[in-house]
């Protein structure tokens, strides 16, 4: 995954002041996005069901806002996401995840 | 989703005993997997990630054999979706997943 | 559940671009609440326990509030699933539903 | 809570071991269960949702358990628990509760 | 554990209103920092990741803030806490803990 | 860490089948183990704790006893552990972790 795709901004805290973490964490990045068969935005969908999952606001508003904006990932596949997210994690998870993508999608 | 896949051995009870629960549940079912963008395999994947993420051992062995048996899901992709759940949930989650994964595969 | 007691602000857009999945929502949702043993302020009080144990703020105040408001759910009763909280999921999980509660009754 | 309701096997050895901790634990409890305006059932009820709801299965055996074999607590009201589990955590820990509550009503 | 450093805004209620339930959680307190091998600041530090591995917001910020501010905690240590965090809890949890010690290391 | 304390079965999977994510989860694991302030030890009480508040109970196993073996990391010291456990995520966490204790040191 791109640097600016899945890191937040703790990480350029990471890079300057701890650079041998910084690189472990790259080279697992890669690790985790190379030689595979899913392509990249199922794997995407993949991480948007399971932080919505867990109801972390700030890692699903992430997860859904790069995937629109450099993989041009759907409201409508969101959606279908959160109907998964529904039935394994129940309606709290649902909910909360229906109300952060409409804020993304208001702007 | 179909019964079999989904539905596990407390749903028996369920069906004989608390009828309207049953609806309930087969209805919401029915919405989650219908007029939606992504296709069934995309979704099987993400439940995948979600209960592997959660360390359920038994709702992820489950839902892996499932998703092999009835929609072909490789034991390749499995590993991708790992790879996610490695980034997302951390190794316990991602070690679990693996052990499962061997453990279906090997029979 | 009644509608507004259950569901939060994001099952309005629900309710009007995915109708099947609403339907399917409210399908479950009745069959939570017929047929049962348990009166409904009970289950609420359980409701309560678990978005409690979870830590999950919004779905917390969102299941007091509803209950204190619709359901004459006191305080007291509210402080006593807390208890429940903090021998079950620590004193984080306390802690949060005790603010949340203060809150609430400071309005 | 009565010592044999709620603790578990590892708490004989904390007895012996650490009696200071034991201690701490006891006074906690008693705190827990008393003053309060909920009975007893009813904070019983909303225990074993929170744990069905965590998917800890040896918590979730435990607790049904002593709630029907010391409160009276049927298997119908179980399930009405249950049904909120399935709202607010999804189908596999509703799932896994089913499944635990017939191996202990098989019994 | 001192009052100040564990106890967050909720428990002044706790106290003046269910003091019962108070002094439960005082002897437990007491018992668990007492007749113990660990020093203080190690349980501090399992705390901080046990918190931070929840992804529990305000609890980290609490326990990171009095962990610094009580307890001489570096910065450098909590990193290596949430270095732990991050190999057993994931991204998310990783970058929210670096984000939250950022903004208390930047006051 | 070294291999045979963090990693489990399904490592050798990985190690055989998927060479670049071996080496990216390796090179995580160095750098999380690299240039840091806290010892080894403290790390890995800290683990300990992160895996037992989540319940899981086979990472459990593993994170004690490995912790025994190698780093000598005692009954007594795991038990202050287990202390915070119950603090920060409740009774079923803390009974759970004092049964896998009691069965790792009854070998």
């Amino acid at each position: 995954m791109k640097e600016e795709v899945y890191y937040g901004r703790g990480m350029k805290r990471v890079k300057e002041k701890y650079p041998d973490l910084y690189e472990g964490i790259n080279k697992l990045n890669e690790a985790i996005y190379t030689g595979k068969k899913l392509d990249y935005k199922t794997q995407k969908l993949v991480a948007i069901g399971i932080v919505a999952s867990k109801c972390d606001e700030s890692a699903t508003k992430k997860q859904m806002s790069s995937g629109m904006a450099e993989l041009g990932i759907t409201e409508d596949e969101i959606v279908d996401v959160l109907r998964v997210v529904l039935l394994t994690a129940g309606m709290p998870a649902f909910n909360k995840g229906m109300r952060i993508l409409e804020e993304i999608t208001a702007i």
